[in-house]
């Protein structure tokens, strides 16, 4: 057995025992585990500072080691939402349907834990502690395979965690160390990383579920090569169209926080749709506030007719994620020139319509192929919290099992349950 | 691009214009399909005689050669299928939830179509127009990679259910032609039907959902060879449980019935596993009962104490699916040591306990795995229409998206839409 077949065995031997979990013995672990957290902050704390100057070190850009850092507050927050975690519905044993037959037999669907859920991310530790929460509580066992930039931050939490968990839960909850070279220091992520991520994604039987969160080159890499089921966190191309007749501040405003309130992340805004026929008078506020906020905007002919000054834009600019202050704007042939560019060059995660014309919305609604469709609002929304979910283990792309933010109620898979007294199908 | 990607280019046209098809044209195509199919009957059993004489000239097993017949009276059965399908809901456009945020944001979430569905399937050609239309009022396209034993009747079936579809949505059903050597006689199933499987199992983005149905061959092939989502339907290792104190002639007839009913099928039983507490009693009855069925036995050391000259069981015996009059007979140490034994050589597809007592039915619905636990009933019905689900495409074993009979339900995916009125997230 190698080293990663022990962690699966293990793994699915936990998930065993945690599907018949009761939830009050689920919860108290899990608020455990929120208190064992604060209070070996300052180990983190440790941890990660070893993690931190190994990424400067490495000229790591400031942008990602912020992302690394795990300070007390942050602890305190991952804390929270692991005790939120407990305060919410048990996803398991939840009756989707129950009905008689007229042979007498009942038949029920009840829900079930998937099993073992393996978890590929990069940079964030927090993640470590809030993806454990979420396949606890709905009585999965995960294997966490985290970036090597956060190996020591990672391990310190999991331990943290484990210690908390019943013992024969603890492994529930397993890193899957990414690869290492022989002196212990961490090898380049492009191979050891690759080495690690293949053996959880060709783990068929021993893993039922790979969630990978990441840039477009991992979950690619994971698509080609998975013989397990992923749930994919793809890229968010993110359209807005603005409609003739619509209200142009309004219009302004969304984009502006569209685009510009948090411009890395997979709902910001990436391209902006402007009706033909009321071009003139929607784009040049709307242009005025996103400049306002420091924002490039990569003009068609048609815009940088409206906007003067304007970098042009090119092919690649359509269907692009800058995840950046720039933005694509292109002139439409309204509603129907908005659903085609959408359907080209959207990536099916979030898109958005600003409209006065509710004919025209529910055509959007309806034609718009993507994981979220928003009307009259800032794709920013498109998030667990926001709408209402609670925590999220991410925001799905897929087609199948789920599509949009992935909460508890993703986690679980079905059962269905027959009973009878004697009934035999042909007599 | 090839063949094959201009079969998925016109699948995706058309399943964006099904996508938004109302419910009544989409019936009235359905019920005008199974007019068509009726009508060209003798057109169907034309190229069904072809069919069936090519198998036979090749050396076809009657068994196979009796599943690809297609004759009259299985026609009439096959449209009579179809207009159950028109007579059932819509899957489209159900609302899974509706609720109001606190900033006011309207959040729901709607079931919509899945998109292109690849459906590959063996020798049964009325599998072709089932599928079609579950698929088609789902909102699906259907691209069929049907058997090449059935060609010409799949060729047949085809041309009359797209010729009864309106124009616009006409490719939202194709055949993918099993790959033919340039003669025009089909080529040995293996090479060409690897070829065909591999280009639709690999159209990342063209097909957005594969459903293999057929045997673990081929569901291997494709499970480790796939880069689109697949929910196998996977072989049916089925046992059944006899519990000490069970009634002992309902557990012979459930037996008889889950066993010889069907022997060829997957939820058929292929091991009986009996509590060493009472064994003495139950399986001289039951084992009775099986050999007036002409099934042969194969017992552990214990079971062969009790029935004497039956044949003895090999290891291989273990979680193996016979598909004929023989079962597996196990003694085991009680209710734990029978979930030990299906959590080791059961397949997820279908389990079955026969008791008396409350408690162990409750243990055995909790803890064993798989897509269907059955108490005191047959494992037989475990089918989407004895289960009230009417027409199904199969029986899942997958643990994602769905699990057990796939009916309408089955074949969709959810879209959230959130409706504001100028919402931001920051202001």
């Amino acid at each position: 057995m190698t080293a990663f077949s022990e962690t699966c065995a293990r793994a699915r031997a936990a998930a065993r025992a945690l599907a018949i979990v009761p939830r009050a013995e689920k919860d108290a672990a899990l608020l455990a585990a929120a208190d064992a957290l604060v209070a070996g902050a300052a180990r983190i704390a440790d941890a990660n500072a070893k993690d931190v100057a190994s990424a400067r070190a490495r000229g790591t850009k400031d942008a990602l080691v912020d992302r690394l850092v795990l300070d007390a507050p942050r602890v305190a927050a991952v804390a929270k939402s692991l005790r939120e975690i407990a305060a919410e519905d048990d996803p398991v044993g939840r009756v989707i349907e129950d009905r008689e037959r007229p042979n007498g037999l009942r038949v029920r669907r009840v829900t079930v834990p998937l099993g073992v859920i393996g978890m590929i991310y990069e940079a964030r530790p927090n993640v470590t502690a809030e993806a454990a929460a979420l396949c606890f509580k709905s009585g999965n066992a995960v294997i966490l395979r985290g970036g090597s930039d956060a190996i020591r931050t990672n391990e310190a939490i999991a331990e943290l965690v484990r210690a908390a968990l019943p013992a024969r839960l603890r492994d529930a909850v397993q890193l899957a160390v990414a690869g290492s070279a022989e002196d212990g220091t961490p090898r380049t992520p492009s191979a050891a990383s690759r080495d690690s991520v293949l053996e959880m994604i060709r783990a068929e039987g021993a893993i039922d579920l790979v969630i990978p969160r990441g840039g477009e080159a991992l979950i690619r890499f994971v698509t080609e090569n998975a013989r397990v089921p992923v749930v994919q966190h793809y890229k968010g191309v993110c359209h807005l169209y603005v409609d003739a007749g619509a209200d142009a501040d309004e219009a302004a405003r969304i984009a502006v926080d569209a685009k510009l309130s948090r411009p890395g992340v997979c709902n910001a805004l990436e391209c902006l749709l402007v009706d033909r026929a009321d071009a003139t008078r929607l784009l040049p506020p709307i242009a005025a506030a996103l400049a306002a906020g420091r924002c490039e905007l990569r003009c068609d002919e048609a815009a940088r007719a409206i906007v003067p000054g304007a970098t042009a834009a090119t092919e690649d600019d359509w269907g692009r994620e800058f995840l950046d202050r720039i933005l694509a704007v292109r002139v439409v042939d309204g509603l129907a020139g908005a659903l085609d560019h959408v359907a080209r060059f959207g990536s099916g995660h979030t898109e958005a319509i600003c409209t006065r014309d509710e004919a025209h919305a529910a055509r959007f609604r309806a034609e718009v192929d993507a994981a979220c469709v928003v009307v009259n609002a800032s794709t920013r929304f498109h998030d667990g919290g926001e709408l209402g979910l609670g925590a999220e283990i991410g925001i799905a792309t897929s087609r199948l099992h789920w599509r949009g933010p992935m909460g508890l109620e993703s986690l679980v898979t079905m059962k269905w349950i027959v009973d009878g007294h004697g009934q035999i199908r042909h007599s």
